[in-house]
């Protein structure tokens, strides 16, 4: 009995070889623009210097997150074609992306959003499609898919915060072909028994093992505005084992994007191919 | 900004009270079938002389589960009118419920299936959809959705093992309105980092949290035929966390299944309504 094999669409892409990716925790401040610009080019400066391929950075790393009111939102807000984007691109080499979240301002219309970031530019914006909480009042959800950003590192899914813990977001990505999901995060804290690790992570872990794909979280460091956050940055393996923790608020592994690539668990199983799509037809269904 | 709620098809049910759940891991033995019918025996009449009202047995218990040929296999399988449901049966007060695994036979075609009996006889039977490595070369999958089978103490959602291990089985059952899922399961011993839980239990775990339901898995003891398995039986409550382990191979936990019908999460999200069905089509595509 063969597996049935999960073969994603569109060309094959070379397999790319070792990935050293860098999640770094930032504790950027409502209202501080200028510091917060600072430390996110120290931050990619920092990552550059240890020759990371791929950077990650919090969700709504240029502003902060815990906005009083919309006005002060939209004060914050920048559009995709701000200057800091090019000020990033200046300080990477060709082949290094840095992700990182940014309030986006589209004619007065604002999204949580994050941008992908080479040397040459912009490569990609996704705008999060699950508002967490008091988000809602300042964002408009995004409508569209995440993007799937082929890189020289792998092909990258692009997910923000609460967008993980819908399994419908990783698992698309992952059929269609992500080798490594970047998810920029702002995880609030939250009680957990004594042992478990914060809740995110187990659904992140989960998240990976069962599509076979590497993770990389960025959390927030620091307390804002009275909230803590769970400082829960990791990377994770294509078998959801965390491989990287923080240290110094900077999480850094060597992975093998490759391995997520093969979807075979036995000898005859196949993550995506063991998959029975005719019944989970009412998953399509309008909630 | 109200969040968007789902509410799960069909009439309410009255919500259950407080629930005894018991999981009791056995450990068959291949060919067997006397031994191991006293043993599904004796653990249904401890579980009603505990006042238990769901009763979860492992997958496979009438016959274990290392075949070495198609004919044992064969020779093991029972029909789901075999003799045995009755037996069990006759032991439950009238609001019991036990879930069991068994191999069924149907004009020679082998099913890995589940029954799920009450005192009036069988309430439903499940045939396992996503089989794992060996067991396709004796099983067929089944090809119907799982069943949501409605008592006096919930709404059950049945699912076997790696079926728990597809995102969209757990999350199906829940959009159905599934209360607790219940879960049998043979999960061999896999490596795992020095203080982690067996993969298996933090997918449950996950599967839990994301959908809001309770999560009675119910795994083997012992050995079988060389084979060590993770003895990771467990109760998972609404929000992923384990509130009953195996105390001499016996989780029992009193749950309160009613917590399941509110998905809010915050003042403005809901675990289900907060799904974006509409950015999920390529789910439904073919693998």
């Amino acid at each position: 009995v063969s597996p049935r094999r999960h073969r994603a669409g569109g060309d094959p892409l070379p397999a790319p070889g070792v990935v050293r990716v860098q999640c770094r925790q930032l504790a950027p401040r409502v209202g501080d623009a200028e510091g917060n610009t600072r430390l996110i080019l120290d931050a990619v400066a920092a990552a550059v210097a240890d020759r990371v391929d791929v950077v990650v950075l919090p969700e709504l790393a240029t502003s902060g997150y815990v906005f009083e009111t919309l006005r002060e939102a939209q004060e914050l807000a920048i559009t995709r074609d701000d200057d800091l984007f090019g000020r990033i691109g200046e300080l990477l080499p060709a082949s290094t992306v840095v992700v990182l979240g940014f309030p986006e301002n589209e004619d007065d219309t604002l999204y949580n959003s994050v941008a992908v970031i080479g040397a040459a530019g912009c490569l990609a914006v996704y705008r999060k499609t699950h508002l967490w909480d008091r988000e809602k009042l300042f964002f408009t959800p995004g409508d569209e898919h995440p993007p799937l950003v082929e890189t020289a590192h792998g092909r990258l899914g692009i997910l923000v915060c609460y967008d993980l813990e819908m399994p419908e977001m990783p698992r698309s990505l992952a059929l269609r072909g992500a080798d490594l999901l970047v998810v920029p995060v702002n995880w609030p804290v939250v009680a957990h028994p004594a042992g478990e690790k914060a809740p995110e992570l187990i659904l992140a872990q989960a998240a990976a093992r069962v599509n076979g794909v590497f993770i990389a979280c960025c959390d927030r460091a620091g307390t804002e505005r009275g909230q803590e956050w769970t400082e829960g940055t990791a990377v994770i393996d294509q078998y959801g084992w965390v491989v990287a923790w923080p240290e110094g608020h900077v999480a850094t592994a060597d992975i093998f994007p490759a391995l997520a690539r093969e979807k075979a668990i036995s000898a005859r199983n196949d993550l995506l191919g063991d998959r029975r799509p005719e019944l989970y037809t009412d998953l399509g269904m309008k909630a």
